[in-house]
């Protein structure tokens, strides 16, 4: 089944939302075996939609739009729909009285728009949205389908997931895909490259891409074949030798994010940690408590960016501070030893630096990061120099400092 | 001017990417008043992206492709350029030399993918990259023109804005395109439309678009006019009408983060803030110190999980605790009065609640959120119930916690 993605929206075509939605879709599509063919963005307008929605009906099997299904004048997909598919609007009980229950639960009165969010084109099958106004819509013609969902990620992630891919998956059948993502990080791309040596015999004809970013580079093994156990089977052969190469820089696969990870290692091994950050101000801690169950491993948390705070909040010694200066080993030592102490945490974990863009000097350029940790076998603190805006230093040591938790625990170096 | 974004990689067709690209090249190119006319997105296949390549060159006057210019044997734009251009691949020795200074600062050998890497297609004109090892290529021919950059987002970006932005200004001239954004939050995306009323008088023949998301909806103004100044001049009448009806929502336009108003507003005040996070981990923090200058009136930041770290860093009671819950109005009001009594600053500021997806019961559901203030004109907390799943719940709690110290700063309710 070949598919075509579309996204509606104006604010797609003027760069204002980054499109997060297509990902999702075609990350879904590809779990079921659906190769997507292109992914195309136009915007909130009615002929201009209604020529994508004519040249993805034609070439594709399956075509999922999303975006302009909302309550506002700039929606125009459901029109657009209603002209293709040359039916008319009528008003849906079910949808009518979800609406309603929605809006009581949040306290917001009925509006016009709730009235016209209750229409549905009669050729269409609602798919319902348990979280939202607008539902899903399913044009079945010829064997083939269009749907049609909203554009706010969480609904239509949650309509995907519910409705959208049950429905679809019995008809994916026939050949399969198979992707695996091996995570790494601490690892520059033509390094890896060159560790993992001559392509050709680790792959055996599956594919490779080598995918970089500020957290870590990405090796992503990709495998065709015409049955989902034989997909299966390549793609950890694969895996297999490639790990065999550089298996100390993998710290996860396909969509874990290393607070995960290392989230299951801190339960299994029942330890507790606790952060003191500088540079990284809150990334951390953030990255930790987005894990669901974190608060059994993650105590407390504290963002020192004074030196005051550091020596009130973490002990630090002043005299420390003012002979070494705030971003140093042994302060990053200090305030990991801190902030284990005071949580009375198995682990502490630091980060001192300089984030940028200003506060760089010939000594300590911006980027300098120093990363301590005190934990069961003893205290260390490594010296980092990142690249990239602000924002991108902070995520990389957030990430090497996660990072260099992960291969203590595992005593790997 | 009429453009065409074209971004290139298989880990955007199966959705393994968010494609970040797309939009950051839209906003530019708008920015100058070039109308993006269609993304589209393609895999790292020959044959298909010498399809998009020339469909591109013969529909707009402009295309700007992004990624598979790196080193690996995946990257393959520079190949398609090359022959869809008919040319061949030759070194160029100031590629060559800033990618040597660029290793050694690293302090990465040279390999053979440097060699590689320094090679570029004769006819190109090279477009420097000064923070990575693969430059940008214009190509040029009738009036057209064509232009490859590296698909990481921060090298793209510095080239974008160092040298394609500059050149291209010259050639865009004409017609203006101006978009204006009214970032708004706390009031759902009904209410607002129905608050602004009638829209025609309002706009007087611009566009207005409602873009919701976790962090709030947003109202975009586009206008087309014969010259930058009369198209400048029409947004700025209807920005005028809009903040007449709907200013007390407002935090900011463009681009603008929440905390980057709230950084200007401390700044201006002298005032400073501490943050106890107990439901929003960290990212309160984390969003503070993304600011550069932060450090100015970021004192400090706890995120306290659990009770005892409550109790020992803010001073909660344990029977307040124990008696209200640690989802509270008591203990939020405690919290907050705690993170600005230990840090001495100006303004503490609080969450407690549930993000979910466990632990929640019938009298505090997921979602349930307390937000504490403790500030020069008093102390507050307010109780919100979020939707979405954890890492929304996060977002909404952290951006209506941020929205309460706006509100409180301009004495707003």
């Amino acid at each position: 089944m070949k598919a075509h993605i579309l996204t509606v929206g104006d604010e797609l075509l003027i760069g204002q939302v980054i499109n997060t939605n297509q990902a999702f879709i075609a990350r879904r599509l590809n779990g079921i075996g659906v190769d997507v063919a292109l992914m195309g963005t136009v915007g909130d307008a009615l002929e201009e939609l209604s020529g994508a929605l004519r040249s993805s009906w034609e070439a594709a099997d399956l075509t999922i739009v999303t975006g302009g299904l909302g309550p506002t004048h700039d929606d125009v997909t459901r029109t657009a729909l209603v002209r293709f598919f040359a039916t008319d609007l009528v008003t849906d009980e079910a949808v009518r009285s979800h609406i309603a229950e929605l809006l009581a639960a949040r306290n917001v009165p009925w509006t016009a728009a709730a009235d016209n969010q209750s229409l549905v084109p009669r050729r269409a099958r609602v798919i319902p949205n348990p979280v939202g106004t607008a539902p899903g819509l399913l044009f079945h013609d010829g064997g083939k389908r269009m749907i049609a969902l909203p554009g706010v990620p969480y609904e239509m992630q949650e309509i995907m997931d519910a409705s959208v891919i049950p429905l679809l998956r019995p008809l994916a059948g026939g050949a399969a895909i198979r992707h695996r993502t091996l995570l790494t990080t601490g690892i520059a791309e033509s390094f890896l490259s060159a560790q993992l040596g001559d392509l050709e015999p680790l792959l055996g004809g599956a594919s490779l891409a080598f995918l970089p970013s500020p957290s870590g580079v990405r090796l992503r093994i990709t495998v065709h074949a015409p049955s989902e156990s034989e997909a299966e089977a390549r793609v950890q052969e694969v895996e297999t030798r490639i790990r065999a190469r550089v298996a100390r820089y993998i710290y996860g696969a396909d969509e874990e994010e290393m607070e995960s990870v290392l989230g299951r290692m801190l339960t299994e091994r029942h330890l507790t940690i606790a952060v003191a950050e500088s540079c990284t101000g809150g990334l951390i801690a953030h990255r930790l408590t987005n894990v669901s169950g974190s608060s059994a491993y993650v105590d407390r948390c504290v963002v020192t960016y004074s030196n005051a705070s550091k020596v009130a909040l973490l002990g630090v010694e002043e005299s420390l501070i003012a002979a070494q200066g705030a971003v140093s080993r042994d302060v990053a030592i200090a305030m990991a030893r801190g902030a284990a102490g005071a949580a009375g945490a198995d682990i502490g974990l630091s980060t001192t630096g300089i984030a940028g863009p200003t506060g760089g000097s010939k000594e300590k350029p911006v980027g300098t990061v120093w990363i301590g940790i005190d934990d069961p076998s003893g205290q260390l603190a490594l010296k980092f120099q990142f690249s990239g805006p602000r924002i991108v230093v902070k995520e990389r040591a957030a990430q090497a400092a996660l990072e260099l938790v992960r291969r203590r625990l595992l005593k790997l170096e």
